[in-house]
């Protein structure tokens, strides 16, 4: 596994994997003699995606992985040096031959924190130079990984803690890596799991598949399995062949039905008998290949009963077309009456599975009261983030050799918030946030029970807070090189953001026109932000 | 570069990037005892994307790299093991671990091809097992490449052919392959290239960059270069302190424009300064990080004129933020008087690049009649294709041992063309794309100059055509798992999709509202459909 995570790694995150012009950057620091200065980044988003009040931060876990396998090699270096002037100095190249990342520190959200605008997500320090390199490929491993569990959890906030949730989104990323880790991370977002399989190998994401329409289409009903017999699930008895009895149970079927036992496709039966045979603890029944009500259901209820006879029981079906709510609540009409008419009671209560273009408006009506969809599964709607395709993470110069910077630019929305900061979220009794607090680094922190006075970005006059408890935001995961703390398995992260989410105030976790969650200044840093910016002086 | 190739292949389409349900159905045709059936299946998509009338075809490459190192892995196959029955027969394993693409052959259109709906993208054939289990990473490969490709085609047409347009989405994109996809693909599509180093290093693509914000504000102003001094260009004379020159120039500058010398910021100028000691056959100036026109401008002006004496002439100048078309009217305007000033004719022609969130929209206004933006930088709309972020492609079985097969369904557009198919492109005299004809691989191919009666897909109706020209679409390019013609150049697939699109009429071409092309059915293949279809049958 070590070698396949290298192999990961290299992949996802080689140090060329970056925009050309931080190399020119660098070779500029380089000549000015400040590739070593000290640097400090943060890299935030400036609005919470999709209209909402929240973000989840994720992805922290391939930013230390790609910090600490980052290494130029031979060759990267000769590529760089073919895009340069050809009279720049050999010793360039020599420097960043020798480049690595053991004199950077990073400070992070825990994976799978509540987020919001202006507060690090992540905070790099280490030479200017190398702390610049990192900048595109850092917003690249945070940016998608963030708004894709943001994606994820909005959707778990509609379906509510009890449906299931399938990401089936692969075949819609951007490439391969894209539906890696949108799997990986619609899971830390609230998903159940994943249809991608290397999700699964190399991630831990639960997985899970059953059958397409393909395989239905690719039996005409004339195949003859090499061994259709099938022994029973637990007793001794002998086995049956299964074809054949789902025959005689597909006669009944129909005949309870109100159907000519000629309608359902011979082809869509076999395909099911054949799943059948290779999954009979795990039968599961893909519906509308051709029509679901005179074919799909009925050749789905022989296959079952005639398992459920060998004491197998079905786990669902799949629907893939039409109006899923509606055929839902049909379908389980069926189920029931024939449960009952069978005396096959396990059969009412079988998973049904939708999918189809299921966005937040079909998820909602999907899990309305009284629906009778078990799952759902969705792709393109969690995969592309149709509603807003990217967060928009900056990643900005706050502070070199210790002194503060700031870009001011007349577009008040890019200027940045200087120096070096802490981040603290401030809780009241019951453990919601009140608001998160940004402070330089050096101010001492605030103290639960203590009023304090702050200035909320984009008020014009400060506030009163007392919290009851706080939090420190921004913890260390890599000093100097060196990991300081295990990053959690993902399924911890996920547990973590659900219970964030359920900590946050009911009026900021709404989808729809939500309040926003305030973010605020210490005075001190108020009060650094007028001293730099040109309005303070008149 | 074998090396670096293979561990991209590797990495960009591992067999496991798949559903689950490929392997599940596979377990199942192999207890069907039809692994090894000859099953052809075809790759498209349903309706041209944002709203146009056609799309580009690219992702060609990568599915041919990937065909050509399929294989599992012993580690892969254990994984598969452990999310299948307990129970399943070893010899399973013992299949999936011989598997490879050597029985499979692929057709396709050639990469950067204009596509239309219904047509297929990709023809795969061989055993049903393993031309199953391709079809994850095959949507995944061709789908978001040819989004993208599109994309950019879009924004060219809109762009025309002078301007340069340039891609800096890597940071927007879904994770490190998603822009390393996108910075390929948007190449293809018509961008002049990329900033992304990695598409350089890995496909060819021209890579772009200068300096950031981040850059600027690292310099206070007080910073000293190691070493200042700066040798003319081409001249045997002195080298002479460039910051020193500088200053001089500056005064000179702000008494031309009115401004005082204390008002452009020194921290930027002595940025400036770094980056033309590094680069003055290139120097090039962000222009943003404090003001334009008081302090960015005049800094970029004073380092300019001060190369310029040297005999070196800056290359451009980037504004990323503010109104971008009035801020480059202006900008000419002050170069043109500097020009004329100081008797230094080149530099009113130096390049403008704007960038800052540029749409579609936003790029028509930066390149209307007179505009004076001579490049753009677009990230996030071409990366993320906002407009609409999936291409939706479709791999669906069309035969199985020579049968065609259909999925009916009760969803009229989730139906198939059964049967495996030949594609014509029919074109008149001068070259312009009439129709796209599908009809069965055995029929006789259409010829130009005779009359042929087709059905238009979703007319009631047929109608009669004569192509001046008709051209094959689908070529050979794997038979059997041997590649059968080398892949062009990117750069050539690059001028063929542009070549291509120039032919297209303009009443297709058209972004907004575009007259739909017709794909259109031979009467064989329209019967054929009929004969599948339940509605033929009253």
């Amino acid at each position: 596994m070590a070698a396949e995570e290298d192999a990961e790694a290299l992949a996802a995150a080689r140090p060329l994997l970056t925009d050309l012009y931080q190399v020119t950057m660098a070779l500029g620091y380089w000549r000015a003699g400040r590739a070593r200065d000290h640097a400090d980044f943060e890299l935030s988003f400036r609005r919470c995606p999709f209209g909402g009040a929240f973000s989840l931060f994720a992805g922290l876990r391939d930013c230390v992985r790609f910090l600490r396998a980052f290494h130029l090699r031979d060759t990267d270096v000769q590529f760089l040096a073919s895009k340069l002037p050809p009279d720049t100095d050999p010793a360039f190249f020599e420097h960043l031959r020798g480049l690595d990342c053991s004199r950077v520190t990073l400070r992070a959200l825990p994976e799978g924190s509540l987020a919001f605008p202006g507060v690090p997500l992540l905070q790099v320090s280490g030479p200017l130079l190398v702390v610049q390199l990192l900048e595109t490929p850092l917003l690249c491993l945070v940016g998608y990984a963030s708004l894709v569990a943001t994606n994820a959890a909005r959707l778990r906030l509609i379906a509510g803690p009890e449906k299931r949730l399938l990401e089936l989104g692969l075949r819609r990323a951007q490439g391969p890596d894209g539906g890696l880790t949108a799997s990986t991370y619609s899971y830390l977002g609230g998903f159940d799991g994943s249809s991608n399989v290397l999700a699964g190998q190399l991630r831990g994401v639960p997985v899970a598949g059953t059958l397409a329409h393909s395989f239905i289409t690719s039996f005409s009903g004339s195949e003859v399995p090499p061994e259709p017999m099938l022994a029973p699930a637990v007793s001794e008895g002998p086995a049956v062949n299964l074809p054949a009895h789902v025959k005689v149970w597909l006669e009944r079927v129909c005949a309870h039905l109100g159907l000519g036992k000629q309608e359902p496709h011979p082809g869509e039966r076999a395909a099911f008998v054949a799943y059948a045979l290779a999954f009979p603890q795990a039968f599961q029944g893909l519906l509308d290949s051709y029509s679901v009500r005179r074919s799909g259901l009925p050749n789905f209820l022989a296959v079952a009963l005639a398992l459920g006879e060998l004491g197998y029981r079905a786990v669902g079906l799949r629907l893939d077309s039409g109006d899923l709510l509606q055929q839902a609540q049909e379908i389980r009409g069926i189920l029931r009456s024939t449960a009952a008419r069978f005396q096959m009671p396990w059969l009412e209560r079988i998973s049904i599975t939708v999918s189809n273009n299921v966005d937040e408006e079909e998820l909602a009506r999907l899990v309305q009261e009284g629906s009778e969809v078990d799952g759902i599964g969705i792709g393109t709607s969690v995969v592309t983030c149709p509603q807003q395709p990217s967060l928009g993470c900056v990643y900005k110069l706050v502070c070199v050799g210790g002194q503060p910077r700031m870009k001011l630019t007349e577009d008040p929305e890019k200027q940045t918030l200087p120096g070096k900061k802490a981040a603290f979220r401030l809780l009241d009794a019951d453990g919601s946030p009140l608001l998160d607090l940004l402070q330089l680094a050096e101010e001492p922190s605030p103290q639960p029970g203590q009023e304090l006075r702050v200035w909320p970005r984009g008020a014009q006059e400060p506030r009163t807070v007392r919290p009851a408890q706080v939090e420190l935001l921004l913890g260390l995961w890599v000093h100097r090189g060196q990991l300081c703390q295990p990053l959690p398995p993902l399924a911890e992260s996920r547990a973590f953001a659900q219970r964030s989410l359920g900590h946050l105030r009911a009026a900021h976790r709404r989808l729809q026109s939500p309040e926003q969650y305030q973010v605020a200044l210490s005075e001190q840093l108020q009060a650094l932000v007028g001293s730099l910016s040109p309005r303070s002086s008149p």
